[in-house]
């Protein structure tokens, strides 16, 4: 999923944000020869998500640095443990280990938090899924990581998937003039999407066939309903005020999707550091 | 700070990222000609912070859109509050929405978490700064959010600030190397300031005149001896694990400043949603 | 689906393409101050197709130039019809002439040849979709023009539709695996297409609910058979070798999707001049 | 023509367009380490053109595929060749397949329609050349295309020659006029070419002592005349409306140059696929 | 020659350069909404050369920017002189100061540099040239300044002109062949120039009809007999050690281009400040 | 301080300025295959700056070139010594002489300049510092060229220096006003610099604890005054109208920095040429 092609341009903006005039401390101080071994260790547990991304930073830096992982993507690394081995020009590991750690820091929280919140409910016929709430210019890699943690992803952008809400419907006049106009303007590839917040939406999306009928801040007990309603006729995806708290609750409705914005938006950086020996 | 010149690039490249080949849902189902208004809102207490970015957005998207700001950036924002107020095209509203709250919504997050922590240590001499832990390619406006809710910025990137550290120290010989060199190496514009982590290299630091020592993972009583023994002489950086729940401690040990990574890397989204009337 | 974000930076690159030292001829010969009239005039009869991106291009060489279309996009002209009407700095006119051709005359030409072919089955329930054989750089204007002239647009590039090949199948083992390997990775928005070579494949695929099902190369008899079969319980499509000559044919078999590569591969440019008054 | 620095810009902006979020199909189904042999295959008779450019799209997805043609730009290949064999990881094997042939199809189709018109006149003293009517983008390709089928090439851009038309030379006062001052503002090194629509015109443009006349539309009869009167004092370009049924006249008026937008403008793209082993 | 579209993006990089992350200083102490007034003034004699784009800049950082030019491109100014009247936000005029001031100091100092020596010849029949020798992404710029100062443009790149050397007549096996493959190869638009170190070699790339001879280095007396010799069959360009020295001496013998490349290459900027009242 | 991070980008773009389209000269005339020795040749004497950037110019352009650099950077060349010797293909070698040495001439221009300056007071303790005032696009190339000859760079960009000028000084109402916000508003790793234009100036700056103290245009005796009045307790920077016919005088006041714009705004090339074996 992310080939150089992809991640080589976001890599090579991040390291001029970082350096415009270069890293002034190492240039002055470090010996252009100078060739040391670093290790990334994690400082608390979590799933791990971006290693390789981390070590083409040092690639992009100098091609001749030999990064060596020692967990992949999805495994997870406990306190203490080391993540990665490099060994290069020292010049190289200074001024990439800011921007390795970055983004593997965020995309191994991403991961864990997806991770964590699967467990919950890994029993159940459920699937969770991020959405589009994603900072700009990492949206490939912040999916990436939901992936490595266990989720699925909902559509990438707004052009690949088609998803019918409130104001949707009224220039249309109903659901069913909406889905049918979308039906004919859009490929023949993608699925229909519509948003509803009372049953009886759910019944005209149903009416409408509507591929994804989407639970939008219902309440337990409606959803119960909108689920038995629908009757496994479309997908049935759960949305809004989803939390670790109350998933159980939610997946137990009989929904097939939940998704989950805070999956991407509020996440907590996992511990991991470069150590140089 | 955050000129027009500085935040398009970026806006643009989050809107292509979002539709790639445009929002299918929306031009299936929206009429190119239908006007619409809509409102930010808060959906939970918060400073906001990017509103002039958010507004941006949807002006990029249609020059006409009318995008009235009520809130100001480092005005706090209670559940309920209406942000700001946007009239335009549907079309444009609905493209745009999603890139202007994530951007908003992130930024907020980070500025009511730092005046979250700021406000623990207000009536102290004692600066809370961020750190170079910041998304790809979000720097800029990551460290405004800083601003905005009370803090302050440390160096932007490795060009603007020297950091002296272990192994520029060992690549020196020691610590006065490292700054006679660095001295004469970078413009004599900018400060050094040098990681110490234990009262020996403090005190080197300070023979050597370093402009700034950073206490680096310290306890509190070491903190308090290092500041005693510097005295004034050179400005005190406390760093490592830093939180709301000991700031306050580490403040009144007598450091100038504190960084705290977690300011930009581990950040909850503020709660807003754009609602069109 | 073209709005300025979109199409300003491939104008902006033809343009440079066009002109790396400006345009020697009328920055020596034309005064900067003179102002001149021209038509886009139609040499043959053609659906037009690109006519605000043709005026974007003069905008983008001076603001003020004045462009007022005639005929709108999906609108037929014949010889002789003046399509647009542009008004402004002659050196602005003489600059833009051929690149707003250039894009005009291809997308008319691609929206001329699909009115054409959806004309010989406008009576039928069949739709007439484009490929991903578009010119690099084009995709989204090519697939525009499509629209325009009446047709419908396949996915639009890898990452919005899963189309099923005989590699994908052999490396999942069989199409039942395949389908359900997909499933499980993709967005849940997204519907699974397999391509089928025989009526053996089209019952897997069946089995295996893909919900479209490709009928590849087939000829007419096994197509009828593969409708027959497939029985509504998946969208049909065919592809391969569908001209003008047999797509009426084709479509009388009861595909509901007939894909052409040749509306984007092989195209006839729209015979259309500007004229200076 | 062609080297890496030039191509390599287009070919990842078409991998990007047809891939923003990776091959979900591919990336889903296929074995990361997966190998393939792949062939690529003529499926009727043209002049290959672009075939590096074809296996650099490959390099470009993983630098370890090995592309070996077979064919070279120039050559003819029979329905059924063997134009190109690929061997290398099958995910970048299928991820390329369709931008690798888009542009080969393309070119080979351009060099092919080029090599089919100058095979009329090949025995008489004349050049078939392009013109600048080419896809926004692809000029430089689509040239080198040119010149593989056997023609050769009018100006890149507006920046590399001079050719002054009706608003030209209204704006100027006369041809005379026209041409001396575009002498003194333009380099040395660039030729004055005039486009002439009378007799008339072309004996003002010759006493102006231009380099290139161009006879824009005029018949057989007055290009004769144009010649005769012309009598090699300056090289003769006809241009307007010659295809391959009447440019064998067109070249025995004795014109020296033929233009035709044609050759880029309106092209069947050469039928040649990729077939996995 | 220089439209918006050829010289944004030169100064968007160049205020990016300049302020990848703001200009603290200005952001700090200048309040958001304080207007000022600036002039520019020449601190010494000289062409002005560039207004348009210094204005420019300035329209880039804030478009209500009023930019008033008093002295235009190609006139002069005396030390002391009013060249532009700036009014508009003081952080626009404070954050562009130095960006207008770089590029329109270097264009100027190219057009007086030009301008000085082109008077020494005013009265002889012969033109003073540029060459590629420019600084990297400013070429357009300073090749239009040398025409403001009043010389002409060699070749604007590798693409537009020929000019064979010793290397290119080697691989070719003699001059003669040399412009024959030529001929053959580039578009009919492009004159063919020879560079030539012997009165033998001019005979031979007269014989073989150059279009442009250079006399590479020669002394006064050998180019005397060049001229004589190609006696004005070909246009005679003379290179090398050619200062404002020898100029007159150059010129005398008849030669009709003088390239120069110092008029770019080693320039002293014009002194120019800007003065907020 | 220049990996390829840093130039990579500046090279390619000075390469497609100078061949939009290919070298045609060099395409036509030169075999594919052929293999050259070239040598770069001081034609003059000077400090060399830029090697290994002109050593990339043809690593870029085919990644087989050798190019044995035999003068590092910062040492001396004399007239007729070889710089460095290329091995490659002819066309990359041909191609890219042009680029590479106009990097190479200018970086070296700047580094004989800057040391020509700095030897004049070689036995003082006085810095030469850069300036703002560089070519667009070529700052970090310029300031290393500076280094190299043996001066100082002064603040990168307004986003890493403060300097307070007259304007910013009205704004905040007095120097010791405009000192006290700027150190709250800028990073704590960034001293602040006051511009002061006499003696009573710089005793404000003083009293208000200004970091760094600029002389700006003062005569020698007001410098004199000024640096015994500043006695150590502030960085003193002299700056405007230094030459070296005066700079020992100024540096003999007792300053810390010289800084002077012409390094960088007014240079000769250093004459440096490739001549092929």
């Amino acid at each position: 999923m992310l080939n150089e092609l992809i991640i080589d341009g976001l890599i090579k903006r991040a390291l001029e944000e970082d350096m415009p005039f270069g890293d002034i401390t190492t240039d002055s101080l470090i010996d252009e020869e100078s060739i040391s071994r670093a290790e990334f260790i994690a400082k608390e547990e979590g799933i791990v998500a971006g290693i390789d991304i981390a070590g083409r930073v040092f690639k992009i830096l100098d091609s001749r640095v030999i990064f060596t992982k020692v967990v992949n993507d999805g495994e997870e690394a406990n306190k203490g443990d080391i993540i990665a081995q490099i060994e290069g020009k020292t010049r190289a590991l200074l001024k990439g280990e800011r921007i390795a750690l970055n983004i593997l820091q965020r995309l191994s929280g991403i991961a864990s938090k997806t991770k964590e919140i699967c467990c919950v409910v890994k029993d159940l016929p459920v699937s969770i899924a991020d959405t589009r709430k994603t900072i700009p210019g990492m949206r490939i890699l912040e999916k990436y990581a939901v992936k490595v943690g266990g989720g699925s992803n909902h559509r990438y952008s707004l052009s690949d998937g088609v998803l019918i809400k409130d104001n949707h419907i009224a220039a249309a006049g109903s659901i069913k003039r909406a889905i049918e106009r979308a039906k004919i303007a859009v490929p023949h590839t993608v699925k229909i999407e519509v948003e509803t917040e009372s049953l009886k939406q759910v019944e005209e999306a149903l009416d409408a066939k509507a591929d994804i009928i989407m639970l939008d801040n219902m309440n337990i007990e409606m959803m119960k309903q909108a689920v038995a309603l629908i009757n496994n006729k479309a997908i049935v995806e759960a949305s809004g005020n989803v939390s670790i708290d109350n998933i159980r609750q939610v997946a137990l409705t009989g929904v097939n999707i939940i998704s989950i914005g805070a999956l991407t938006h509020s996440v907590k950086a996992m511990d991991i550091s470069m150590k140089i020996r």
